[in-house]
């Protein structure tokens, strides 16, 4: 108790230092030689690594807190949510927004969807299920996604995102280590941050066209890292990794035992070649998805996880306690989506046009960026001059155009921002016409 | 890191002695000795009380959970979900089962819900939403609540559950301490299991009416406690407490700072004088409601806490990161059914007349219990001789009868049933000719 008092005090005075310096209060080297010297001495008495690593995490992030209490004010990320959010009130008073910031589909879900709905009061649809989902669900989704994958290694979830909750929640403990290749969705963060995980992460650059270095990846495993979280096709890049870069990721993962999450809630706009996790029968994977992109189905939240049945049982446990189980009139309309064959086909060539279109105008501008291989966005680097993300997005914001701003995939990319192809081609146009004047 | 390490050693070989011994690995006197003397050192040092007080949990649970892997197998606790997913798979196999096991209303959710349902797709109510749910469903939630509640103490979640869990979540951290009293809904120690917080049972008992003793309430009370979670109509027993013991309650938590969460998804079928917690005024409590029961809508999953603003602040947090929001089809369906004003009142007085048919058949059989002052359940004793809860259950099952054991509510509770009155009279009746032979 007296040890970790000290630890406590000395991070206090280390924070206010490092306050005075301007300086970063975590600081990977220093941590990874306490860790390697506190497991070392774990091993040599003869006690549960895990554990140590863990309360080391534990500490570490305490120590963190309290240095950063030290810091005037709070760092804000600015996410395309909150832009979201700031557009949705100014509407609210009347000003007209043409929302470039939201990953929303304006096209409608499938036609049976509405039948669906019309009909479950009726076929009293409206019970408890099963926490995994209705039989016909699972079935239907284990057909779709293909690879010899059987009902029960399906669950239904709360949207792609209860999907990711669930897997850090039932996988991952205080203290262990995900590592996240930036830019990414912000939720693979917000849900490690929630359960005291600690995001590693492995940034990628414009230059190197998005891709990940393997080498950095291999240099970040320590005893502590129990997943490797990734997205392809990417929100917000748009890449697809090639199959050799993923086998080198799958093996990796192999070598140091670790979880897999690979969320393709985007892989119907797949433009390029795209093979799920699932191709790689990597039994310690779990792939995600969802009906809100493919089939237009946001407000619906239905998605679902695959997995091996015990990673699915674990996964279950966690949506039991939280919520029961999906609606089951919600069940039953993703089911009425999967019957129609050519919905997310037509949903595809339909995306490629815009984000076509959004290129052109874009590569017009002379503003760089890697054309996308799929999902929804395109993500280019604002030109030296116009101001940092936030400050272009704001601006954008007040001429009635909605853009995320990049550093809500990641703060070192505040040079960035994300363009949603998620309105038809006149608004696009119109929106894009602001931004050149804007920023050009 | 030698301190913990013996910690852990230790408690390997007290697990060993415990397990030869058939005792109990938990040993709340010795646990409030060591606290209240770490407690007593953390303060002479200066150091954060509340941190060491988790800190000394999270020890104190690990040490609990290698204790518990001596001991051979696992105690089993089998619950009213258990028995309902037991009952379905015998359903799949062709056996007929009378359903007294679940809590799910077996009548229609109100008329205007299957108009909102077909209407959903055309008005394109399938977007995201704001996390805490659309404005006009929390106004109406407002209004429903009283207590000059306003829109913005509202929000809407993922069920009742979700409440419950994001309650949890926000406001406790692993280490800190729950009060529940049992019998009790399993949920609340699940959400505290799941966040590695800590649940300290008040027992109470059918001969005491199941009257909490405020007295032990108050013993209970250390520095790590940091919430009373009370639900009442109470779900098993359908005790409703008087408001001076209320208040008491209340009055405690004010004096030692704690939330109280009271869970009030009965409130519709309150049958005696029910005064809900929003009425005592007191700044940290929750209030926790569902549309699953009073308007028979278990699988829309709909459910509402109300609280403080910064408290909803709060829990919005954690539903924004778990799920972004509820399905909002899902959502017009609770507006809709919020428009009729006396279904909750009808399914009311139906479910009081079967509550006294259970009640006056389980007095024909001479079975001790408390009579319903509300919710949907009746908790019965066993008589001796029959065998414990599970068994009863088990042989009910056999002979087509789905009924809760009553331990699922409390470990203490093996020679209690729960029976659900959530089936027409025809087969309650049915049902508790089954009982009767069987246990009589």
């Amino acid at each position: 108790m007296y040890q970790v008092h000290e630890r406590m005090q000395i991070s206090r005075q280390i924070g206010e230092i490092k306050n005075k310096l301007n300086m970063e209060v975590n600081d990977e080297k220093v941590e990874q030689d306490i860790r390697n010297s506190i497991l070392k001495l774990s091993k040599e008495i003869g006690m549960d690594t895990r554990f140590c690593g863990r309360l080391l995490n534990i500490l570490l992030m305490e120590s963190v807190r309290l240095q950063q209490n030290q810091q005037i004010g709070e760092l804000h990320r600015q996410t395309h949510l909150g832009i979201f959010m700031k557009a949705k009130q100014l509407e609210a008073v009347g000003k007209k927004i043409i929302h470039m910031e939201i990953g929303e589909p304006d096209y409608p879900p499938p036609r049976t969807v509405k039948t669906a709905l019309a009909r479950a009061y009726d076929n009293r649809q409206y019970h408890y299920t099963e926490t995994k989902g209705i039989p016909r669900l699972r079935q239907a989704i284990a057909v779709k996604v293909g690879n010899s994958i059987t009902e029960e290694q399906v669950m239904v979830t709360l949207g792609g995102r209860f999907a990711v909750f669930s897997a850090f929640a039932s996988l991952l403990k205080a203290g262990d280590e995900v590592i996240s290749i930036e830019p990414a969705w912000p939720a693979y963060k917000e849900c490690a941050d929630f359960i005291g995980a600690k995001t590693n992460i492995l940034k990628t650059t414009l230059e190197e066209k998005w891709d990940p270095d393997i080498k950095n990846l291999a240099d970040m495993i320590n005893s502590s890292t129990k997943m490797i979280a990734i997205n392809y096709p990417n929100n917000p890049t748009g890449r697809i990794l090639d199959d050799r870069t993923v086998e080198q990721i799958v093996s990796l993962a192999q070598d140091n035992d670790l979880y897999i999450l690979s969320d393709e809630v985007y892989s119907d706009y797949a433009f390029n070649h795209f093979k799920s996790i699932l191709g790689y029968n990597y039994d310690k994977s779990i792939m995600i998805s969802s009906f809100s992109k493919g089939h237009a189905m946001t407000g619906f939240r239905v998605g679902y996880g695959v997995a091996n049945k015990e990673i699915i049982g674990k996964m279950a446990k966690v949506q039991a306690t939280a919520l029961t189980c999906v609606p089951e009139p919600m069940q039953y309309c993703a089911l009425a989506a999967l019957e129609v064959n050519n919905s997310s086909i037509q949903n595809k060539k339909r995306m490629k046009k815009r984000l076509d279109l959004v290129s052109n105008r874009l590569r017009n501008m002379s503003l760089p960026f890697v054309e996308p291989d799929g999902a929804m966005y395109v993500y280019p680097k604002l030109k030296k001059g116009v101001g940092n993300d936030i400050a272009v997005v704001e601006r954008l914001l007040d001429l009635g155009v909605a853009l995320a701003p990049g550093s809500g995939f990641g703060e070192s990319y505040r040079e960035f921002i994300r363009i949603s192809a998620c309105q038809p081609t006149y608004l696009l146009e119109k929106g894009l016409d602001v931004l050149e004047l804007a920023i050009s």
